[in-house]
């Protein structure tokens, strides 16, 4: 399964409700990746609490949802190891030691602790330290690359921190000097970004407070047609790619593209100049039908299975074999058990 | 093993070596314990990381020989459930939950971190949240009672603030509105407080700089008879029981009556007034003779052993399966998994 490809992890937090922008975005990047690394995908459901959650029941749904989507989008579990977080302890054992070797200044830096707290009242401590537990979820798999925002950057930096000082302190106790892998933040190169089709000056949301504003990847054929039919333009009449002048339009512009596989430019020079804009509405709906119509398909069908279960399983399975032998060798090291 | 007593859970804590004091003290009150509660008995190794170690491999021997003594001493495992904390993996995984959980601002209020925080330059952060893993040490037992001194009180009332707030927001979900038992501190009723043979105004130490000052359980008896005659005494020359004037001879009376069984008083009306401290000296050689030779006897013999991994390991099944079953109730209403 591995080879001598370099090993990249990434996460996928349920919550929302997957759009066909993060189908154009993270999802289709996903899936290049796991044919280029070693790939570990995994459901982060211990990240989820750290700010309240209302409804456990749905957070349960959406990750069968979010999983059952990623498959019927063409996740190959043969090529990615595919599993949910909570399902293998070592997270949470192993974020235990590197909390007792991360210092409390290096926690209070990171920028997501200080922008969520401001917004909340009483701060949970979790808040304060998942990044250690997001180390520990990197550390377990000697993952060499971690694609992630431009926000959580700092914090793969600081598992890469919390690496080096660590086998600074025990690596000698290891072949080759080195217990774990120092993680590099991959920051994906922009794909695109499809915009909120009621706002086209926002991002498209996975969680947005008007549904007419995105495409989720379940909508029937019906609703998207309805969605782009009112997809908000311009009353400029004219067809032309302008991000700033004419985001409603540049925004459907930019989504034709990247579903049709076509670069932009020639989309631009197809649609750039004609006058209608029920034309361009009616070939940005065909193509986001072709798209959806089978993956909508294949989730009904694997809903209906147990084939999710058999895939999480197996994923957990190995993740469970990889994680125990990595938490086994640092417990002992630091001087647990007998 | 249980029937309707109250479930009681204690730690032992393998720093230094365990003393004399400490039979008369923790030792022997537990052994009490054992009699009167379903009581849970656990090495918590993962708290000794929360300040650098650097020696982990005497931890763990550490572990090894407190284990054998306790037995030694007369611990009964099939009263007890004895285990090694890092061997049960749901005190991480719940303590993680407890975090998200537990505000910041109790846990920057403990007065321990206070004070610990002041003596080291980096302070880690598992200082900060080890009181989260004491409090899922506790809650994942239904532990009724906690014996804890004065310093550890607040972490007990902690992880009963913890259980109020978990069974006030997830109760209804659970038979009885109770999701979990809350913990009463049990503060000892103050046993013999036995001091430093060299320096009677202090208790007597695990990890006291001069050994001179300690008898250690495994102390030979010639060790023993040396310690005791060299112990500090005072030049009036007369047998007297009075801790602040005659600190000293007051500490030898005391240790006397805790190792003969006998009221103090008793101790006190027999040696008072004699002149002779040798004579004192020896009656007390005599005793702590008596009292550790079997100690040491059956402590040398199930080291040879593998009784005391046997012990362990039952413990550690009888922990794991109460453990697990309470996490996974848990996990489960918080939302974890599919």
């Amino acid at each position: 399964m591995s080879g001598n490809k370099k090993r990249l992890l990434s996460g996928l937090q349920p919550s929302g409700e997957l759009t066909i922008g993060n189908y154009c975005g993270g999802i289709n990047q996903f899936l290049q990746y796991q044919e280029q690394y070693d790939s570990f995908l995994f459901v982060p459901d211990m990240h989820a609490i750290t700010v309240p959650q209302n409804d456990p029941i749905k957070v349960k749904e959406r990750i069968r949802r979010f999983a059952n989507l990623y498959l019927a989008c063409g996740l190959n579990p043969d090529r990615c190891t595919f599993f949910i977080q909570s399902e293998v302890p070592a997270h949470n054992q192993l974020a235990w030691i590197l909390e007792c070797h991360t210092y409390m200044g290096e926690l209070s830096r990171m920028t997501q602790f200080k922008d969520k707290s401001s917004k909340y009242n009483n701060i949970g401590c979790g808040l304060f330290t998942y990044p250690v537990l997001m180390a520990a979820d990197i550390i377990l798999y000697d993952a060499n690359v971690v694609p992630v925002g431009a926000d959580q950057k700092q914090h793969v930096e600081l598992a890469r921190d919390i690496v080096k000082r660590m086998n600074g302190k025990y690596g000698s106790s290891c072949p080759g000097g080195q217990l774990f892998v120092e993680p590099t933040p991959l920051i994906a190169k922009v794909g695109a970004r499809i915009k909120d089709l009621q706002d086209p000056l926002k991002k498209m949301s996975k969680s947005a407070e008007n549904p007419m504003g995105s495409i989720y990847l379940l909508d029937d054929d019906a609703t998207i047609k309805k969605k782009i039919n009112r997809a908000v333009t311009d009353n400029d009449g004219k067809i032309w790619f302008d991000e700033e002048a004419k985001p409603g339009i540049s925004n459907l512009i930019t989504l034709y593209a990247a579903l049709s596989k076509t670069p932009i430019e020639d989309v631009i020079n197809r649609f750039n100049g004609m006058e209608r804009y029920g034309d361009l509405k009616k070939e940005v709906i065909d193509v986001v039908q072709s798209v959806l119509q089978p993956v909508r398909d294949e989730y009904y069908r694997l809903e209906k299975s147990d084939y999710v279960d058999k895939v999480l399983d197996r994923g957990r399975d190995r993740a469970k074999e990889i994680a125990s032998k990595k938490y086994e060798l640092i417990s002992s090291i630091v001087g647990f058990g007998r």
